[in-house]
């Protein structure tokens, strides 16, 4: 594999930063994780407009590269892939020895990729089984801590979150705030359908603003669905007709227990699929006709 | 400068680690900051088992080389430094590409390494003047969320609070838990006297139990200073008679203003100060029996 590194493409093995960089001593950078579909970055111009946003957030407003895309690409291109998993990552840099970030800032810019399945109608979920989910002590930091829009190298409260399942069946965790309302998982957002209305945890509360959630609340109300957003505790996943967990890697995936209790999908979580499969499916289209 | 990576010693500009290093794409990584004195890593016993409960809380219990101390050394002589800076850094290295850590790690260990002036009884102080210290809107994590005894590559906290001086003449920022208590610096604990006594935020709250912050404490009581610890809000700080900070590398650093107000040091600061010298000074007089 090649990635890209500060402009240039480099092997895997050879792809570093300098222990020095912001992002390796204090997790001081952004990312995003984003799906090519025959070769088209799935949702660009959202994922670029969150990275920009968590940049800001960071005090580096100018720090994502104009050219991300085009790395993006040239990665992809380098890797003579079309269907991939894309991280991109833009760190604060090597700056001074100091913790307060100085404003003039030269940004590390890494470009990953790893080879997946086709996507989009009749193509290969990346995930074997649908979820099995539990509820986990490690609580979501509040918004006064952590901006929760801002997706950045700090992941450690994802990571605690996971540690939590060693020795369960499960793969993805119910982490809540601190109140003790559902959040979302470690790396998802939870959906859940009560008498036919989809349900989610709004962004009001400490949650990420997913890509594949902001779409499938779209594509929810192209196919006619009522979506409620608001605040729900654990009980109401447990009590549902169906649930389902969103990303971009696992696009729109059913939620098989929550803590042992079987939900399940069901017709809505399939229309919704479906209706994701054909949004992707237009990604190859375009690549046709090129 | 060479700083010490995986067993290797390496010039600096060339040490690097890997950009799937999960030290760098989660901040999934425990740190410690010492400062050795006359060749002698200052409190290593205690940094080593915090560096191990930071270890254990990530899930990760056997990552800290029980070589740690000789590679520290090594990177001290091979850089001819008797008096420095030091940053032991343990990361979970390089895993499968899922966030869910796997059981089996192989941890990436560096070791960074700066000059720093003689500290002890006559030495130079790192800061230049006391410090001017503002109340800052972003508020320590609770323990619910994050470990507070945990010293991980999760610093953006600190960089969050810190970034709110910007445009400010502090240097130091006065970061309170969700509850409005005081809690710490953004790499400090804090202290304040009152009528005498030495009052700090304890433990119980989000703060990371510092190094220097216990060392402090042990020489108020053999200095015969009544300590309090509790849970105390901005205006107790403002309202003190006198206040400092401290953390490994400024020591014992008096507060000249909180929020504008003035507090300053005093001769119960300028006592502590004088203990924690003749502490320091202990190292280089087992450097000379050497």
């Amino acid at each position: 594999m090649q990635y890209h590194v500060n402009g240039e493409m480099v092997p895997a093995e050879a792809a570093t930063v300098s222990v020095e960089d912001r992002g390796f001593l204090y997790g001081d950078a952004g990312f995003e994780t984003c799906r090519a579909y025959g070769g088209d970055v799935f949702e660009w111009d959202a994922h670029r407009r969150r990275l920009e946003t968590t940049c800001e957030t960071l005090g580096m407003p100018d720090a994502v590269p104009a050219d991300l895309h085009d790395r993006i690409e040239a990665t992809l291109s380098a890797n003579a892939l079309t269907d991939a998993y894309v991280r991109a990552s833009v760190t604060r840099g090597v700056q001074s020895g100091k913790l307060t970030p100085a404003e003039d800032v030269t940004p590390s810019v890494v470009v990953i990729v790893k080879p997946l399945p086709r996507g989009g109608v009749g193509g290969e979920d990346v995930w074997d089984d649908p979820a099995e989910v539990r509820t986990v002590e490690t609580r979501r930091s509040p918004r006064a801590a952590m901006p929760a829009d801002a997706k950045t190298h700090n992941y450690l409260d994802g990571i605690l979150a996971r540690l939590e399942l060693r020795g369960t069946d499960a793969d993805e965790c119910l982490v809540r705030d601190t109140e003790g309302a559902v959040a979302e998982g470690a790396t998802s957002n939870v959906f859940f359908v009560d008498d036919g209305t989809i349900k989610t945890p709004t962004l009001a509360g400490p949650i990420l603003p997913g890509v594949t959630r902001a779409v499938v609340l779209e594509l929810a109300t192209e196919c006619g669905i009522p979506v409620e957003t608001g605040t729900y505790d654990v009980d109401a996943v447990r009590a549902a007709d169906e649930a389902f967990l969103t990303n971009t890697t696992w696009e729109v995936r059913p939620i098989e227990t929550v803590d042992g209790v079987a939900v399940g999908g069901g017709p809505v979580t399939d229309d919704l699929v479906a209706a994701f499969d054909r949004r992707v499916e237009a990604c190859y289209g375009d690549a046709d006709r090129e």
